[in-house]
C-alpha cells in the first residue's frame, strides 16, 4: 500500500554535500513516485517525486527513477560516479533475496518484477528492493520511534492494512514474502465470510480508508452531520473529535476492531511496541480510542500503541537507511 | 499445561548401553513427572515416572527427579558420572536465558523458581529449562514432523491451549518469554469481554478441553445422548465420529474457532504448517473438522495442519534433544 501521495514532478534541496558519496531512497506508491538523495549518515541532500498515474510498466519505472536520481545528483554538483546505492520500496510482495516483487495491488499490476536487477542494470550500483510497509518499518526502526526495539510490530493503515514484522531486530517475512498480511485477519465483529482475491480483507474492511468510508456512508443521512457522503477516513476521525455520533460509532468500531488484532499480535508475539503508521493510522483519535479500549480489555496483554515518529516519511527514510546498509556491506566486500 | 499423564512410580528399561554418556530429559506436569534416560544420539535406555500429587515444592520436586535419574543410571549400571546434562520442561513462563520459571499454573504455583540452578546444583552437571510447550516444538523440530521446517507453530491443546512458536529454526520467546500463549485470543464467536487473571482465556474457553466439556455440559440432555454430561473432551470428539448432534455441534464449534486463530496466526507469521498436539489436540477428527473449515475458509491462507507424530512423548522428546543440545555445547567449550 503507499503511505504517501504528493503532487507533480518537484525538486526540493536541502544543504551543501561533503560527503564520500551518496545513496537513494525510493517510495514507489500506486499513484507517486518519490526520491530522497541522501549522504551515508542518513543526512538529507534533496528530494525528488513525481506522479506515476499511467505508467505502470516496470521498465519506464526505471526509468523514472534514473531520471529522478540523476536530477537529485545534478543538483548537488554530483555524477553518478557519486552514487554508492539505491534502495527501493515497492507496494506489493517482495522476495528481498532475489529482488523480485512478486505482486503488487492493481494499481501497479505487478507480477514477478525483477526490480533489483532493473535498478542495478540501470544505475550499475548495488540496489535493495523491499515491500513498502516493511521498508517503513526498517525506517523506524534505524531513525524513527522504534530505535533500539529488538521486536515491534508497525502498522501502515491508509486505504488498506499491512503490517511489518521486527523480530529480533530483525523483519520477519515468513515462508513467502507474506506475513504481516493481517488486513484478512479474524477478530470478533469481522465477517468470516470467504473473501476473493482482489477483495479487501474482513480486518480492513473495516479498519482501513476505504472501510471506514463505506461504514460512514452506510449510516450517512443529511442533516445528522455537516460532512459530506463521501468524507474521507481522516475527515470522519476528525469529526469524531468533535463528538459528532455518526462519526463517533464509526470510530468505535474501526478503532475496537484495530484493538482486537493488536491484542492477538501481542498474545502470538508477546510483543510490547505497536507502531501506527499510514494516512489513518496516524489519525490521533484512531490510536488513543484503541489504547483505551486496549486498557479496558485486559491487564494481561498491554502493548505500547504509538504513532509513528517518522510519519508519512517512513517508507522513504526507511529506504535511504536500507541503502546505506547496502552500500556498506558493499564497502566491507569490495 | 502438562501433555502426559502416567500412573505411579515406574521404570521401563529398553536397551543396552554402550555409549560415552547418558543425558537425562524431563517434564514436570501438573500431576506427574516424566523422565527419559538417552543416549548422546537420542536413543532411549530408560524411562521413569511418578505422581507429583501434593508435591508442590520445587527443592521437593528437584530431589525427585535425582531420584528418578538415579534409578534410571542404576538400571543402566551407570553413575552420575556418566550422566552429561539434564533438561527439564515445566507447565509455565520460564525465562531460558536465566533458567527461571516465572510462574506456573494453579497446580504447580510456582513464582520465580530458579529450576536450572537447583537442578545443577543437584546434579552437577549442565541444565536447560523451558517451557512445555516450547520443549514440545523443539521435539517436533528436532525428531519429530517438523524436522528440517524452518517456520512453525505447534499447538499443545489439553485442558488449556499455547503455542510454541519456532521462526527461523528457533523458538521465538517474545518480550517476556510469553510469545505464544494464544488462550486468550479474540476471533469471531469467542467472547471479547475482559477475563480476570487465572481464569481460561476466550480462546480455550471454547477449544480447550475443559471448555470443550462445558459446552457439552451446557447442551446434554437426557435422550440426545449414550455419553454421560461429565464425558471428556476426547471422548465427545469419538461420539462426533459417531454422529452424535450434540457432539458433532460441539467439535463445529471447537474446530472452526481453532481454523480462525490458525488462519490469523498464518496471516501474522505467513507459516504453513501447524502441528497439533495434547490430547485433545491429537484427536483426528478435530484436525479433520479444522482442516475442512480451513479449505472453504479461504484460498489466500492454506497452511498444513497435521498432528504431532511424537505424540504424547512430544514434550520429553524435546527434552532429551535439548539436553543432548547443552552436553555437546558444554563438551565445546570444555
Amino acid at each position: 500500500m503507499a503511505l504517501y501521495q504528493s503532487g507533480s514532478p518537484a525538486v526540493q534541496n536541502s544543504q551543501q554535500s561533503s560527503n564520500q558519496g551518496y545513496v537513494a531512497g525510493v517510495d514507489i506508491g500506486g499513484t507517486n513516485l518519490r526520491i530522497a538523495l541522501s549522504d551515508t549518515t542518513g543526512a538529507t541532500f534533496g528530494k525528488w517525486s513525481t506522479s506515476t498515474v499511467g505508467i505502470r510498466e516496470p521498465n519506464a519505472i526505471v526509468r523514472l527513477i534514473a531520471d529522478g536520481v540523476d536530477t537529485l545528483l545534478h543538483q548537488n554538483a554530483a555524477t553518478r560516479a557519486n552514487l554508492l546505492s539505491i534502495a527501493a520500496g515497492a507496494p506489493g510482495v517482495t522476495d528481498t533475496d532475489s529482488g523480485i516483487v512478486i505482486a503488487t495491488s492493481y494499481l501497479l499490476g505487478w507480477r514477478d518484477v525483477p526490480l533489483r536487477d532493473l535498478l542495478e542494470t540501470e544505475l550499475a550500483i548495488p540496489a535493495f528492493v523491499d515491500n513498502d510497509v516493511n521498508m517503513a518499518a526498517f525506517g523506524e526502526a534505524h531513525a524513527g520511534i522504534a530505535q533500539g526495539t529488538k521486536n515491534f510490530v508497525f502498522l501502515a493503515i491508509g486505504t488498506g492494512v499491512g503490517a511489518g514484522i521486527v523480530l529480533k531486530d530483525e523483519l520477519f517475512r515468513g515462508d513467502n514474502w507474506t506475513a504481516g498480511e493481517i488486513g484478512y485477519m479474524l477478530v470478533p465483529g469481522t465477517s468470516p465470510a470467504p473473501v476473493e482475491r482482489g477483495n479487501p480483507g474482513a480486518f480492513e474492511a473495516i479498519v482501513g480508508g476505504e472501510g471506514i468510508q463505506s461504514h460512514w456512508q452506510s449510516i450517512w443521512s443529511e442533516g445528522s452531520t455537516t460532512l459530506p457522503v463521501d468524507a474521507t477516513a481522516t475527515q470522519i476521525f476528525d469529526h469524531a473529535l468533535e463528538n459528532n455520533p455518526l462519526a463517533r460509532a464509526v470510530l468505535a468500531l474501526s478503532s475496537r476492531t484495530l484493538a482486537y488484532a493488536i491484542y492477538n499480535m501481542a498474545l502470538v508475539l508477546n510483543c510490547n511496541l505497536f507502531v501506527l503508521g499510514g494516512s489513518v493510522g496516524l489519525h490521533p483519535v484512531l490510536g488513543e480510542a484503541t489504547r483505551a479500549i486496549l486498557r479496558d480489555q485486559s491487564a494481561r496483554v498491554q502493548p505500547r500503541v504509538i504513532p509513528s515518529s517518522l510519519g508519512p516519511e517512513a517508507q522513504i527514510t526507511g529506504a535511504v537507511f536500507r541503502a546505506i546498509q547496502i552500500a556498506k556491506t558493499a564497502a566491507l566486500s569490495a
